[in-house]
């Protein structure tokens, strides 16, 4: 694994401070005056808002999707709209590349111009999630579909496995018990009558859930090693590499597997305002996620991502007049002492 | 509250050491060849013994009431097997006694008789415990019987709560996020497919239930107290005087309750040989929580039994072919990691 380990803080701060979410101009004099760095509370507030982006983002994005069920079923072709959001992820790269240009002129780390060495990684994760999503349809001959959603939660556990090994960043004992809490708090607040349906889950389904798990923490962990290898290359760039790659994948899948229907009905066949709304959505998460690697890591993401998921069902008690369950109030519990662990267990330098 | 603040540790260990569960003439050289003292290391291996019999007798309590169960419906005067619970109690206690007595001779702490400042405050436990169970009649017009286990549940964050205010003992932040996933984790490994009907539980059922868990709670913590006063006094006296209130509390409930059936048909009828069983286990186990209460704490019960229910869960699946839930699981993992959190969460001293 070729790759350099690096501390959450970047050494270069001013390369890197004006991206897409611009925190220029931010006041600093409360934070000295608190006796923190300047440096360090823009790296927590750097930090903290693109970790409360991603949340906010992930739960709209699932309430988007309820909401879209509820409209009818998917009229479009899901590969297009997947070419779109990395077009647009693509596209939201350059414009905040533009304003840095304009602002700084172009730097040995702004600029869009890259080495094979250093873009040679960058279609791997992007290949690995493409494989998951193969094996997803494969895994559904095994579990249903609430099945499948109970396995994903094994994704937190192989994130921080992977975490640990690939990225050889060190969790303390309570973090790690945080982390099996996480686990088992999301998946328990996710129980319904039928959950327990999943135990009957052959041993090929658990297998390939494990693999899938392990390939996307992987794709997660390995992102966060490319983006994290180069601290003082501009985020902009560094994502404008990762999604041209993501265009190039999905622009392969529309030939594969929608070509005639793109043909025959055209490519926006289907198309209403929440589908424009949701590809929207998932361009702003995709970033968010980026940035989350860059100023954060996969342990914040993976926390993030799972508080999100209890918003999205508190939120749709309100929205759609959901019930929330017992499972669900101690699933909570337990995720948010799992937060609370999880803070109050740093590792102490 | 008229009670004094002792460590775990008795300061008189001689006076303690021969009791009930004799630990007497143990091999001390490991111990010390470890460097761990051999006081240190006899009051732990006291009290890891007393938790085990806690845990195994809890567990095989409610095996044997789930082999009553199957066997047909209780047959017997509930009052009467309580009264000679209690009376056995009170047997073992002077038996224990005796022998202490004939090794050692009578002493200022393992005298019989008391003074009216010692024993004044004992038969409140027995008060308390005989006012929850007369509420517990009433709170089954609010909820049905499975919700009461789940709501019974509030008793773990009851007993934490009331030690902390009464014993005025320290849990660090860690132990008391330990106890909230112990509750929780209980709370999961009990849901079943009914158990949402509980969060319909009306204000008063819910008022009933928090009174409950207080009182027993309360009853448990002021045992402790009581106890632990007098650090150099023997247990087993102890125990004589709290189980003498108990029989009289229930030669007063079989005279109320069930006065007329005990003369119509005797006092032993309906009892079978499981009974006999359930008495037996249900008085030793009453000795294993005063020892629990003397050489460790309410906190330990606590734990104890929890994992006595998650053992009779694990051994009913062998014994009476019960299917183990995924709720199970995942509460069975939230209350170990609760046990490890514990553990590593001591408070520096």
């Amino acid at each position: 694994m070729e790759y350099r380990k690096i501390k959450d803080q970047d050494k270069d701060e001013d390369s890197v401070v004006d991206d897409v979410e611009s925190l220029r101009g931010k006041p600093l004099s409360t934070a000295v005056s608190l006796g923190i760095g300047p440096i360090d509370r823009t790296v927590w507030k750097r930090k903290s808002m693109v970790t409360l982006a991603l949340t906010v983002l992930t739960s709209s994005q699932a309430i988007l999707i309820v909401w879209s069920k509820r409209a009818g079923r998917y009229e479009y072709s899901v590969t297009t709209a997947n070419f779109l959001v990395e077009s647009l992820k693509c596209a939201f790269s350059l414009v905040a590349l533009g304003r840095i240009w304009n602002n700084e002129g172009v730097t040995e780390d702004n600029r869009l111009s890259t080495t094979v060495e250093e873009v040679i990684v960058y279609p791997i994760p992007a290949a690995l999630y493409l494989v998951k999503n193969l094996l997803q349809y494969y895994i559904f001959a095994y579990v249903d579909a609430p099945g499948y959603q109970i396995l994903k939660n094994l994704n937190i556990i192989s994130t921080g496995v992977l975490y640990r090994i690939i990225l050889k960043k060190k969790l303390s004992q309570i973090q790690w018990a945080a982390f099996i809490l996480l686990c088992a708090g999301c998946t328990t607040a996710q129980l319904n009558s039928n959950s327990d349906h999943v135990l009957q889950t052959p041993l090929q389904g658990w297998m390939m859930a494990i693999v899938m798990a392990l390939l996307s923490g992987f794709a997660g962990v390995y992102t966060e090693a490319i983006i994290k290898k180069r601290p003082s290359r501009n985020i902009n760039v560094q994502n404008f590499w990762l999604y041209i790659f993501g265009m190039i994948f999905n622009a392969a899948a529309i030939l594969v597997q929608d070509f005639d229907a793109v043909m025959n009905k055209g490519f926006f066949h289907g198309y209403s305002f929440i589908t424009v709304l949701m590809i929207l959505n998932h361009a702003m998460s995709g970033i968010a996620v980026s940035m989350v690697m860059k100023y954060a890591d996969n342990i914040v993401k993976v926390y993030s991502t799972s508080v999100a998921m209890l918003l999205t069902a508190i939120v749709s008690v309100f929205l759609f007049g959901f019930h929330l369950s017992l499972a669900f109030f101690l699933g909570s519990t337990v995720v948010s002492v799992s937060i609370y662990l999880h803070s109050i267990g740093k590792l102490q330098r």
